[in-house]
């Protein structure tokens, strides 16, 4: 029992940077995420005193974790289902359940269920042997069940055989169509367990080697019915699937029709810009959904905010502070995240926003504060 | 030395609320804010894992604070200026330093410093003796000269004798004239040790009972040319002090003048509505003077920002919990910024705030934002 003043705790399994910002945002609640990282370097692990260190397919680490939250979620799909379900059975209050989870772990069981509502996806098929792939048609993208995340995981075929080595492994694959696409957009939606829904407005995905670059809010020249029907997919998605907290829908926008790319359930790289960009950020967002409070606005707060991420550069160039000194010069306005990471070349370290009208020129201006903290020059 | 990507540490000495927010703005700069506090229940001690226990009094605990940091600073003024000083003369950088800050520690020093510069301020005079306070002229404001704040440490007096103790006790005291005020105002301006200034716009604030209840960003109905000399007294007072962070400069509104009350220097309550309200928050334009950062945009998010202060409510009534989802309900934009302090009757727990641009309806929604959070009904 709390006591009156007391508030619920919410754990976070993951100590990345999407628990640090969550902890971020939940300071304003008054409180602390309670994080579950494996080191105590992790990027939310230095952010906040709340850290207990564990693995997080670590039956003791997790029940240990749940027994100390009033309601857990996670900062990233690596728990394993049955891990969870397990936290459930043992009474802990786990946001969202395993079951829900399940269709952001694993890309089949997503694929089967999505075909099953009728909402559109693109043609695929589980393929257990090479003369499946052949069967499918080739090229076509082929994609590891689970565990791939930015770009990992998603392999071009030309030739069935290429896949021969990850079958002989036993690694459950799906093979999707090509699809011929003119730009990636996302929405996001807020879910809470008695059913309030709260959706972002679309916005656009822009992608390099697999890895999202930036974010444009909200997507430009979006037809109004075309937001309107993400809108709704997402609205269909999160209550079919039972989601809590916040779900995010990767789209293909092939010109002619909206594809559902891949799920994701909690923060999630396309809604950073609604920390400046939006009344309420996804990441106080997810925590009122997940502590079933209600939900809060989600107004834009400029006509368009603009994110790029920054990626860790080469070694050598200008020192880490005397970049953030050479933004802070260049860009007065520019609002910038660093997720107190350890530099590697292509890890995301953090990220910049924008706000205002000018689109091209928002663009521009995120561009050239990410490059400056990777290259240490626009 | 520091290794390439790392970056300069920011100590804070006291552990409030001040300390807490400065925290989880300079998360974004990619660090932890380093707190040293009196306990390990401080609003800021459970909001950051960089915390140090020690008195904001104590030689030794403050030597070996600072020599963790590369830059320290302050949430409170109650650091003796001897000590400050100490630090300096060890070789650690402190912004401000001891002889800016003696000027919002000290309202004898202050009140004598504005008049050499010829700054507006009320008829006052330092009195050490019932015939000196005679002799200023009866019925006037009475102030300890250090000490006070939140209303504490200010008399209204209306016989001389009222002071008799005080004096007794050695305590230096302040009179000054009442004045006839219509308001008060406040503006905030941060300084950098390169020189670098930004000034926010001109506030009005609501006190009562000598606490801020209210800040109305930017004040209504205020005059450009008054705006304008607001904020080139600021201008002035930075500058001739040498202050180095964030100072905020309270002022009496007469309707023909602007009269100088009080300085602080560091994040001050009058300054919270920036965490929505301007592109850059106060906490992190603090953080980013001390460190010498080129300063952020302080342009307005918003036509209108108002932020109420959550005091302490008396015991009973719904639990906190309730009161917080019973305010989520009834208005989805309000902002929440709870403090993790424990609760006392009138003791500063929180501040809530609202944008827009309607101000009367901004001043309505913000009291009964923070009214469901004190007494749990609007």
């Amino acid at each position: 029992m709390r006591d009156d003043n007391s508030l619920p705790t919410v754990g976070m399994i993951g100590g990345g940077q999407l628990a640090r910002m969550t902890h971020q945002a939940i300071l304003s609640l008054g409180r602390s995420l309670r994080v579950l990282a494996v080191s105590p370097d992790d990027s939310a692990a230095v952010a906040t005193p709340d850290v207990r260190i564990g693995r997080h397919d670590d039956a003791v680490a997790l029940d240990e974790f749940a027994a100390e939250c009033d309601v857990v979620t996670f900062d990233h799909e690596h728990v394993p289902s049955e891990r969870i379900e397990a936290l459930a059975a043992a009474g802990h209050v786990v946001r969202p359940t395993a079951s829900a989870l399940l269709h952001a772990q694993d890309k089949s069981v997503m694929r089967r269920r999505l075909s099953e509502l009728n909402l559109p996806v693109p043609r695929w098929e589980v393929v257990t042997s090479v003369e499946d792939l052949d069967r499918f048609g080739l090229p076509c993208v082929v994609k590891t069940a689970v565990g791939g995340y930015d770009g990992r995981g998603v392999f071009m075929v030309e030739r069935a055989d290429e896949i021969a080595a990850m079958l002989a492994d036993g690694v459950v694959l799906v093979a999707e169509e090509r699809v011929d696409m003119v730009r990636e957009l996302a929405i996001q939606i807020a879910r809470s367990p008695r059913g309030e829904t709260r959706a972002y407005p679309v916005v656009e995905t822009v992608q390099e080697n697999g890895i999202c670059t930036e974010v444009i809010a909200p997507a430009t020249g979006l037809h109004p019915d075309r937001a309107a029907q993400a809108q709704a997919m997402a609205e269909q998605i999160a209550r079919d699937l039972d989601v809590t907290g916040v779900l995010a829908v990767e789209l293909f926008d092939t010109g002619d029709a909206l594809l559902i790319n891949e799920l994701a359930m909690r923060p999630h790289n396309s809604g950073h810009w609604t920390i400046e960009g939006a009344v309420t950020s996804q990441f106080e967002q997810h925590a009122r959904a997940v502590l079933d409070y209600p939900l809060g606005d989600v107004s834009s707060t400029a006509p368009a905010t603009v994110m790029a991420n920054v990626l860790g550069g080469e070694a050598g160039g200008p020192a880490f502070d005397e970049r953030l000194r050479q933004l802070f010069t260049v860009d007065p306005q520019a609002k910038v995240h660093l997720y107190g990471k350890s530099v590697r070349p292509g890890r995301k370290i953090g990220h910049v926003t924008v706000t205002g009208d000018d689109v091209p020129l928002l663009r521009q201006r995120a561009r050239e504060a990410a490059s400056i903290l990777r290259h240490g020059h626009p």
